[in-house]
């Protein structure tokens, strides 16, 4: 799993960064029971104004309270245990408001007493919505579900817009992707094939959006829109995203955690968009979620 | 209580209007149970940035949640009970970065049974640290609780400084002020008469700092502190801030609670001010809160 995290980190920066003119710096991070890892972050560029392909490995003792709300399907906890997990996590805020943004997460864990499982996804989140943005980024992990199980799309499909569900404000951070969580099949190469095959399609996923996104021209309207759009994934990732709020209870390293914030926000006392306009389109989607990929592709509703 | 808190708006609202070129509209909204508010913002002015001076006064059934969350010092709920609540809130982010965040609320809630009290508080948030803002800011209110009850502003001090505590960062939300809930004596006229001169003492314990501060000059170095400074705002809000984090849960009206949000708010990985600088010195401050006022007021440590 570290070699897979580490060389798709490797394959992710150096194709990202043919699209800026800036490159990736290097931030390598130690954990203080064990392991650790390596940030790779591009801020304030051309083409990506934040963009973050991280990967750690770290091992130690699992804080009991931490055990019982990562093991939620399993009860309550039996530890504390020793633990060790490897990760890769990718965030992308691109300058550009057609441009969407993507988050993915890979990761495996696992205990002293013998349990493991992995976890991940991926997910888009337009500031304006292109529906073939959305088909592209789906059918490309619809496929690699294929590839392995075909109960995996819809379950994860499913479980990705149910879990980026912005609560109070009755919207979807994005036009999700797929989720999934306590993965664990008998053998555990198995699943590490599927995550293995995920996190390789994750620029077949997401590079030809943003190269066709990045060349639109976009002025004070649309700026003014993406803030109020990334001040929703403020909400979601500080509100309700798991790994965020607890990590930050239990001591993560704050900068890796809020790596996944956008490079800027803005809030608006009661904005809602015009009627027929593509902010307003967005907002729809987001409001009711739709299906995007074969077979349960379905033409727009409404 | 709720003739204060529409007197003490239409007062602050007057006085904040003559320091900006746009005045506040008002936006009346009612509960789906009983009463509703009145809220007067003012976004995008030459002074104000961003300010809400909110009142509401509503009344209906108190989920059982959400007295259990409330009554936390009286063990668990015996509802779920109607309750009636009014309340004052005023938040401001001014344009300047010199000028410092504020925000002040004041509540009083009774449920069906005989159970009252009252609760509040007022706190500042300095961009960039005056000394003499913080010591007038913290000055208003310890001659405030004086007026009242000597153990009063040693407590809600650190009641403020405990409560406004962005734990993951090791920083307060700002310099702090006096915070206090449950509040009940044996009469409730007593703790009303504190309640109303502490958010009649409002205007005194800001609008000087408003307008001192309004017309230093500022450059992009200022703006982008302000920015970050926004982001940790945002954080405790939405991660700590009982209010916030109750009210969206529960299906409060978002646009009231999120209207202390920041309007615009950044995000920059690793950023760590150096050494020497007013942002180094604000920061320190935040990591390390002091005593503001007499007779507990100390030196400027190391």
């Amino acid at each position: 799993m570290y070699q897979l995290v580490e060389e798709t980190q490797a394959t992710i920066v150096q194709s990202l960064e043919q699209h800026d003119s800036k490159s990736f710096v290097a931030d390598r991070w130690t954990h203080s029971e064990g392991g650790g890892g390596l940030s790779r972050i591009l801020q304030d560029g051309s083409t990506l104004e934040k963009a973050g392909v991280n990967i750690a490995s770290v091992w130690g003792t699992l804080p009991l309270e931490a055990e019982q709300v990562m093991l939620h399907k399993e009860g309550l906890g039996t530890g504390p245990h020793q633990f060790s997990a490897v990760g890769l996590s990718i965030v992308i805020h691109p300058r550009n408001p057609h441009a969407p943004v993507v988050h993915s997460n890979y990761r495996y864990f696992e205990l002293d007493d013998g349990r493991w499982w992995f976890g991940g996804g991926a997910d888009l989140t337009p500031i304006y919505l292109y529906e073939e943005d959305a088909e592209l980024f789906h059918r490309v992990h619809y496929e690699c579900c294929q590839r392995h199980d075909p109960s995996y799309y819809p379950r994860f499909k499913a479980w990705c817009d149910g879990y980026f569900d912005i609560k109070h404000r009755g919207e979807r951070r994005g036009v999700g992707g797929i989720f999934f969580d306590d993965l664990r099949n008998e053998d555990p190469e198995t699943d590490f094939a599927f995550v293995s095959d995920c996190a390789r399609s994750f620029l077949a996923s997401y590079e030809p959006i943003l190269t066709r996104r990045s060349t639109m021209s976009f002025g004070e309207r649309e700026l003014r829109w993406q803030g109020l759009r990334r001040s929703r994934y403020v909400e979601f990732n500080l509100m309700y995203d798991r790994g965020t709020r607890f990590g930050l209870r239990t001591g993560g390293r704050v900068e890796s955690i809020l790596m996944s914030m956008p490079p800027t926000a803005r809030w608006t006392y009661g904005h809602e968009p015009e009627a027929g306009t593509p902010e307003a389109a967005t907002l729809e989607v987001l409001r009711s979620p739709r299906e995007w990929a074969p077979p349960g592709h379905t033409e727009k509703e409404q």
